[in-house]
């Protein structure tokens, strides 16, 4: 690996130390990812949902792994921003197929990965802990081996899995948090819709830097921040707000005929040039 | 080509026959073109602008021919509606190369193309009228090699051009248009910023279904239609006003570290899935 995708990795990595919570947005396309670093993020990650879904497919690995890393790598190429890339359970069942995985995608350019452990059977929702974490081993080592300090994220999705007991949900995804963390993770993400309170209590509970999913009912920043939280993330949000922006468009065009909400907010042309044009906008000092 | 293809060119012609205008909402990539589809539209374009900027382009055939083929591809596989493709001046400064762009894109699925004479050189912005005329025959004439009814939408581009008589830039349009429909075009189209006045001259003098474009000072569609233009698109509005949508919350996000924007409207996962399950909204009355 370059010693530039080295640097940014390892730049990555100490924007979990703090002071401040890391805030990702998560882009899917070249021009969202531009929007991102324009508006002075300093990591930008992506999001698996929505990229699958810009380009027809449902979610949860039903896009070829080859479609999702190239747009993954066409992100990368056009920020000089961190990019932190969203690999859902790995596009693979065994340990051997999710390393090679990693090892594409950090080829592709990203200094970051997610990495969940769900494992889409309803009957059975999450892998092993045991098994997860020979997985974080074997992604470390992939990781080593191109002398890569690959920013690892392990997302336990607990609070998207079914718990009657509250209490053993809060206790298995501290214990899987803490493990994973053991295992060589750096960041530890828990997504689901949590609430400020047990977003305080798992970020007490848990060694690692602690990474939470943006939800109509999370804390502010600010808040987040005094509660310990090391990094945020947005996943579709904006995706999915763009999506609905098309939808009122689309249903006054084809109702009304009329043009109110295709006009009523939009980049001009000259708005969108300067969002490509790289030199006018990315300045060393955002990504340090 | 498959009779599919055929009888979906031969259905997008008639909706240029009237009576109503055809309102051709233009996407940018799969979840764009589904949402048109499910708003009840009867075709899709493409917008080369839009496609170009989300893969990371500058406008004016920077993206490489390939990467645009691929999107139109993937849109057109993804919808049952007549797709129009947007190729710009053809990609290629000679016949032969602009026939291999028409080419690839029939195959690609479309069943209609805009191509516009703009030469994006600022010492002569436009074809001369003659060669433009060779072109659209050549294009014609793969068309018919391939025993493919499509749907030429010949675009001039003298109101993007500087003019400065008002009459004689009115004059030239009306020589282009009437030749480009005697060389072969199914329609015509004049982008620029035409209010409703020179768009009733227009229709008016255009002997040929006539295309315009929604802009801010465009009268509503029941007024178009009244005016006796066949065809409106949008180009890459809708895709400015979502990015315009990407960039409050981005500014929201980084600067009071809140979420309003992002969670104000949006769509929701189900949403989204709705979208992307063809089965579950298309119906095969909307395209015929």
């Amino acid at each position: 690996m370059s010693d530039r995708q080295r640097e940014k990795a390892e730049a990555f990595l100490r924007l979990h130390q703090g002071p401040a919570t890391l805030v990702l947005p998560n882009a899917w396309d070249v021009v969202s990812a531009r929007i991102f670093e324009q508006a002075s993020f300093q990591a930008i990650g992506t999001t698996s949902n929505a990229i699958a879904a810009s380009l027809g497919y449902l979610d949860g690995e039903r896009i070829p792994f080859s479609e999702m890393v190239a747009v993954i790598e066409r992100i990368a190429q056009h920020t000089d921003l961190p990019v932190n890339a969203d690999i859902e359970s790995g596009y693979g069942m065994d340990i051997a197929a999710v390393a090679g995985t990693v090892r594409s995608v950090i080829k592709a350019g990203a200094v970051g990965i997610n990495l969940e452990d769900a494992t889409r059977d309803p009957a059975q929702p999450l892998f092993e802990p045991d098994f997860q974490c020979e997985k974080l081993k074997a992604v470390r080592e992939v990781a080593n081996t191109l002398d890569m300090p690959l920013v690892i994220n392990a997302r336990t999705d607990t609070y998207l899995a079914p718990f009657h007991d509250p209490e053993a949900q809060f206790q298995e995804t501290v214990k899987r948090a803490n493990a994973y963390r053991e295992a060589g993770a750096d960041c530890i993400f828990v997504p689901g819709r949590l609430d400020g309170e047990l977003i305080a209590r798992l970020a007490a509970a848990i060694h690692a830097p602690f990474n939470v999913f943006a939800t109509p009912v999370t804390p502010s920043i600010p808040e987040l921040n005094k509660m310990g939280v090391a990094r945020l993330s947005i996943g579709p949000g904006a995706f999915r707000a763009a999506l609905a922006g098309t939808v009122k468009i689309a249903t006054e065009l084809a109702g009304q005929g009329t043009y109110k909400t295709l006009f009523g907010e939009a980049l001009t042309k000259a708005e969108v040039e300067n969002l490509l044009n790289r030199a006018s906008s990315y300045s060393e000092s955002a990504a340090s």
